[in-house]
């Protein structure tokens, strides 16, 4: 990956040379602290050892015994969207669906549209208990048993060492891959739960993990000398000085997934304490006529982030005879494309907005890993330098117990709380 | 649409009953400018009377016209949005796509996948001159005279009363719909714009009409009134008390998309003058796995924004032995998606975090319409509230320019700001 963080500096928020310069003095102390977490293969840390520790001969294996035409993911949030980026933006004839929400309509809608007989069910939760998954899971069984169809024999399991989809595996020797220990879900694409997903869609998860290693090893102590902790430590800089929401606005359609596993990676890590940046997503050049005059002209509270590949297959645009477009013809949508691209960053520019251009070569096995991992690094020093516990999620179990008691699963205080809603109606 | 803001009220950012009480007397005031602009009908106010002015019959004339598999709108920002929520929202045997970013790789592998023989297109924009509609409209012209298609029996034009397009759609005898005059695109859902998609997919776009009419009914000069004036009211007595984030999480797979226009509208309309709340785009339950620990636990700086139809069909959760989850068999998607729903909006009560719910009866075409001009309503009221001049969008003709200009299509000092673009380059 490459970075660009020109940007950043002297716009409205104040962040200039010498202010980053200062950052980059904790960088370096930060820098420590994730290298033992590393080397001690500490709770989260260790999710920056995946491109070397994860193994890929077993996720390549088992999705070597099927050839699907279609592939449910039953996850969500970490379980799904490192998948899903990886699956959106690469180009199979596998179609790749991710029954990560539990709306009924559309559940039912896809059992009944896409051919259970060929297709391979991956269903993953670390704990084999997420209410979401398990629902969904149980819900596809039976409509593969309706369909006349053995679900243990196109179902994998991806989950930790013990537990409910464990001792499912067990009990009916499906294929199992294993959630790796002290990696949270959001930090878990360059392990088994991204990969499998890849795999049997025919993509190069070696190359995935290669992607991702290419940028470990750029980590020092220093934010000059990688792009990730060039990221991680302007966004933390911007932050501290008011960028209270970071855009991400990849200029690619295959890359709008990317953008929402950024969000809860970002998010979800970053968001405590009363403190984190809130993710937006956007996606170029689309959102030009969406979000643009906001980022531009609304409050100077923003960092945008501008993604793209520097290189793509291209489509010309032909020449035409209509009035003020000549000079459209002979162009191609990839120019369009990139003249857009430079032209809303220093559109921004021009108006004090902070942004920053990340690049990767190309949309591909490669580049998605370097993305990935890069963001991810970046997240972790962010997290090092706020002070926050990166690598927790503790303000979501209040909302679970209270759903647990509401579907009579226990006594929950929490559930009563919701049964005392304070209301103001209007109609 | 049903509003209820109690969970608005003595939270973090300390909005009271009494200073709720007191914008409502500025929503009088606020009214009266509302109902003059429409009497008017001036510019942007006269998209909140499109119930009544629009007329359907030429929409569905034209629609009835062909019968295709596939429906390509060209168009971009308004000019899709509104088309792209209704058919995102509602099953049809048509598949709709929207061709509003240029992409080169995604376009020509559009055109490649779907049979254009079966396909109508229709190419939106008011000017007849936007870059990137004009480019793919060229683009798909062209893949279609590749594919033998003739493509004036496939085309229909939507625009302004003059200009390329209309040109264009008198030469070659095509179908013209109209751009309704004083309309900006992002309000322009309940007129031809959002209405050709929506019936040619066989939809009921005179119940779409008739749902906004039912909100603009109640439209009055107190937000105790009406439900869109309660959710405008309320959203920017927030923004005032430091709610920079307005996060729209509708609790519906098939609202994901209305959360991206809502988007463009707040985005668009409010977004000046260094003001205006940055939309974050959420969907239930998902993003309780993604987006609930910021919302939660980070800073105080938001109003969440839940939305869910009260009646939708369900599904069954078959019956389980796996351990811990006897619970959930034997109840439903359905109720496990309200039981989420709930949890979330009183976890976030219980944390100080103001939200508002927002209900439609279904998500069909009379809750769309709903929705949709309830809205608008309410953005229209924030930006009188707030003297924002809520139907331009100024900050997007820089860009428009630079762009312009490193394509070669004229001299503009905007292009040269751009090649001098500042660096601080990582790799």
């Amino acid at each position: 990956m490459h970075a660009d963080i020109g940007n950043a500096l002297d716009g409205a928020l104040g962040l200039d040379r010498a202010a980053l310069d200062d950052v980059d003095d904790r960088v370096a102390s930060a820098h420590e602290r994730v290298e033992r977490g590393r080397a001690d293969g500490a709770h989260g840390y260790a999710a920056l050892n995946l491109p070397e520790t994860c193994d890929p001969d077993p996720v390549e294996r088992v999705a070597a015994g099927f050839d699907p035409e279609s592939l449910f993911t039953v996850g969500i949030g970490g379980s799904a969207l490192g998948a899903a980026t990886i699956t959106d933006a690469l180009d199979s004839p596998v179609d790749a669906y991710y029954l990560d929400n539990v709306d009924p309509e559309w559940v039912s809608a896809l059992c009944d549209r896409v051919d259970l007989s060929e297709t391979v069910v991956n269903v993953v939760s670390r704990s084999g208990t997420t209410a979401e998954t398990l629902s969904n899971f149980l819900v596809v069984r039976e409509a593969m048993d309706d369909a006349g169809v053995d679900w243990t024999e196109r179902t994998v399991v991806t989950t930790g060492a013990e537990g409910n989809l464990r001792s499912l595996a067990d009990r009916h020797d499906l294929p199992a891959l294993d959630v790796p220990d002290g990696v949270p879900g959001r930090f878990s694409a360059l392990s088994p739960v991204g990969l499998f997903a890849a795999a049997v869609s025919g993509h190069d998860i070696e190359a995935l993990l290669a992607g991702g290693a290419a940028e470990a090893e750029k980590l020092s102590g220093s934010l000059y000398d990688s792009p990730a902790y060039a990221y991680g430590a302007t966004s933390y800089a911007l932050a501290e000085r008011g960028a209270a929401v970071d855009a991400m606005m990849p200029y690619a359609e295959s890359l709008e997934r990317f953008a929402e596993w950024f969000a809860q990676l970002w998010a979800e890590s970053l968001g405590k304490d009363g403190r984190g940046q809130t993710p937006a997503r956007a996606l170029g050049a689309t959102d030009q006529h969406s979000q643009l005059q906001l980022y531009r002209a609304g409050p100077a509270d923003k960092l945008v982030t501008l993604v793209r590949p520097t290189e793509r297959s291209d489509t010309p645009i032909p020449e035409t005879d209509l009035e003020g477009l000549s000079y459209l013809g002979g162009s191609s949508l990839g120019e369009l494309l990139d003249a857009e691209f430079r032209a809303t960053e220093a559109s921004l520019a021009a108006a004090g907005r902070e942004n920053v251009r990340l690049e990767v070569d190309r949309v591909d096995e490669r580049g998605l890993g370097e993305l990935l991992y890069a963001m991810e690094a970046a997240c972790v020093l962010y997290g090092e330098l706020a002070d926050v516990s990166t690598f927790t999620q503790p303000a979501v179990e209040w909302g679970k117990k209270a759903a647990r008691g509401l579907l009579g699963g226990g006594e929950f205080a929490e559930a009563d709380a919701v049964r005392d809603k304070r209301r103001l109606e209007i109609d």
